[in-house]
């Protein structure tokens, strides 16, 4: 991917969240200016790795001043794409769904929580947060009239691939998808997986194995 | 990392679920064996590559013959430490908790939950699946009493520090953090972070970029 013309690989973006996290901590805290050494200190990664992954996207440090919390924070939060108001559908009225729809870091990143859906008949009508759940039979002209751009997808597995491809159809943009599964579909949507199998798996890895500490 | 006396890169790690993941549904479908050139077909990455990560833990393929998929299905299952019943207790019972807690991979990935914990004095004493929330209260006794391998830290992030810090304490070997906090904690145990708020800025960013499919 580019930025700005530059060439961006996926493991920088990957960091980028992190970056933000800690810089709004930084701000929390009333520090206005940081050096890329103390940075790297805090984060645990190398003061090197943080100037290369800023470069990607065109600096912000000064020599001998270090950075400014404040820009760095927006900037990289600019880039994220959060100041976007992306509005957000959740599919799936579950335990996970319910825990993703009370996430703190949707209205805090940005992110408009605008409707969540079930096939089950009894959660229909009820509500999380503001939100009414609605039928699945309502996805469709909820989305053609309401336009989301991130679908959640907290449903089983054996369901999601045609849900997904539906609402690719229809021309959401984002997939957060949390079903254990591997989603096979056209091109144009960006497509982020939390497969929490794989995460559990890889610890039990670190367990059985001896590998301490995160890696 | 070592296996056998190799260095296994926590890249090849983290692809080792995947790989065992489309095993079990080749299994499922009767599949008995397969070559690296189909298997990396339908997994989307390069026959080298597999044949590359396997190599790390001994090999398995056989020229002319392929794998053999039970047999490696089951290796990759003994290599993850699936199956060694690693009793898991989950902090936090909230909504993350409960669809952690209902999370089918448990059992199926061989994890015994044997218990939850709450602050919430409205909580404790319900039950999910067939256990009684306990209050935080209960926890040093439980742990000193049954030994558990695996925490799941459900919990919000202002007080995730010190749970953990305890937990270590008490001889817990590994963490699944669902806090949105980096722990700081001694040596001697394994973390794996499920960091939402990253996963979810990562698709904005996507989205924001223009980046489709999955990276």
């Amino acid at each position: 991917m580019t930025y700005n013309n530059k060439k961006v690989s996926i493991a920088v973006v990957r960091r980028l969240p992190r970056y933000y996290r800690y810089l709004g901590e930084l701000l929390k805290n009333d520090i206005t200016r940081i050096s890329s050494k103390e940075l790297s200190e805090r984060m645990g990664v190398t003061a090197s790795q943080i100037r290369q992954d800023l470069n990607c996207f065109g600096g912000f440090g000064q020599q001998g001043y270090g950075y400014n919390v404040e820009i760095l924070y927006k900037e990289i939060g600019n880039i994220l794409g959060l100041y976007k108001g992306y509005k957000t559908i959740i599919i799936g009225a579950g335990h996970l769904g319910h825990a993703l729809a009370n996430h703190s870091s949707f209205e805090k990143r940005g992110f408009r929580f605008i409707g969540m859906f079930d096939i089950d008949k009894n959660k229909v009508g009820k509500k999380v947060r503001d939100i009414t759940i609605m039928d699945m039979e309502e996805l469709d002209d909820f989305v053609k009239k309401n336009k989301p751009d991130i679908a959640i997808l907290a449903i089983p597995k054996e369901s999601v691939q045609q849900v997904a491809q539906k609402l690719v159809d229809l021309g959401i943009k984002g997939l957060w998808n949390f079903s254990y599964t591997d989603l096979k579909l056209s091109e144009d949507v960006a497509i982020e997986n939390v497969h929490l199998s794989d995460s559990l798996m890889t610890l039990s890895y670190k367990i059985t194995h001896g590998i301490n500490q995160k890696m």
